[in-house]
């Protein structure tokens, strides 16, 4: 099973593929699209297509997954948003991937077991979970791989995440089952 | 020149594809997409842009046109419109068609000579103009082909629009003009 998370933001739009085989968690790919303040909206919506479309084309995941939008400064910026999130879904959509979103306090919960977790202990577990040596940068990346690896935990996968989970906050190991190849990450 | 007016809705989407050629105004296709209230958020933005993608297929047009956002009810109904609206700008950017947006009160004053018009004074306009025996219903794909007329008459088209908008103004003929073919209309 390959997950696609993403993060998507009307400048910044992170994302993480990763992969859960066999009780082990892989990140394929990952990093953080950046886009230019001097691009129109709509150049900047049309960019975030294409490269999560070459992202989709490299990687081919069966999933994509998003946390869900409760809270927006105003209107303006949730119209914002909102287009870029409609970017993501259609093209979801055209490459027939499964979509599913979920609460941010769910990807908090399903990663460290608090609800309330801030954006630095999603990044803690992430890198452990998928053994990277440095914390991936900015949170956009991480917070990617966070939500990509909350549906791998509920998506019937309880010897990946799950037991990670536990094995973390009860101090107890369990991480050996992690596979700590080299994962690419880009920021583009 | 074609233009495709589009008046994207997170349940109806109208659309209207106007050729502009010598002077005379021709609707090539109109039509609204309606949704259905049990298909998901995502689903139905799929089905926007795969709409959307057989008419730009089928008529080929230069420029994709919208209204601009101004008033939403609040932050969730502003995050469904975008997500509508992000799906139609990516499309558009995809197709290498050229966006062009403008406020409400641009198009009812293109169309009609005041900038408060009703929706109902639009589609008289619009029904006269392009020359259809009875007006499109419902609104939706009036004020679409409303928005490609008024881009025709703002992107020096003179010999177009902004002639029949003076003309129906001030009484003086120059509806002559106007190829009174069968438009093509779809309610998909």
């Amino acid at each position: 099973m390959v997950v696609l998370g993403i993060d998507p933001g009307s400048l910044n739009t992170g994302y993480g593929v990763v992969r859960s085989s066999g009780g082990a968690l892989t990140s394929l790919a990952c990093g953080v699209i950046r886009l230019q303040p001097v691009q129109s909206h709509a150049e900047r919506i049309g960019r975030i297509y294409r490269e999560l479309d070459k992202i989709i084309e490299a990687y081919r995941p069966q999933r994509a997954v998003l946390e869900t939008v409760f809270l927006c400064r105003n209107v303006q910026s949730a119209l914002k948003l909102g287009q870029v999130r409609g970017a993501v879904i259609a093209l979801a959509m055209n490459r027939g991937l499964e979509l599913h979103e979920y609460a941010p306090r769910e990807v908090k919960l399903a990663m460290t077991g608090r609800g309330s977790a801030t954006k630095e202990q999603v990044s803690f577990m992430v890198t452990r979970m998928l053994g990277f040596e440095t914390p991936p940068e900015p949170y956009d990346i991480t917070d990617a791989l966070g939500i990509a690896l909350c549906d791998l935990s509920r998506a019937g996968n309880p010897d990946s995440l799950s037991r990670a989970g536990n094995g973390a906050r009860s101090g107890k190991g369990g991480w050996s089952s992690f596979v700590r190849d080299s994962p690419h990450m880009v920021i583009r």
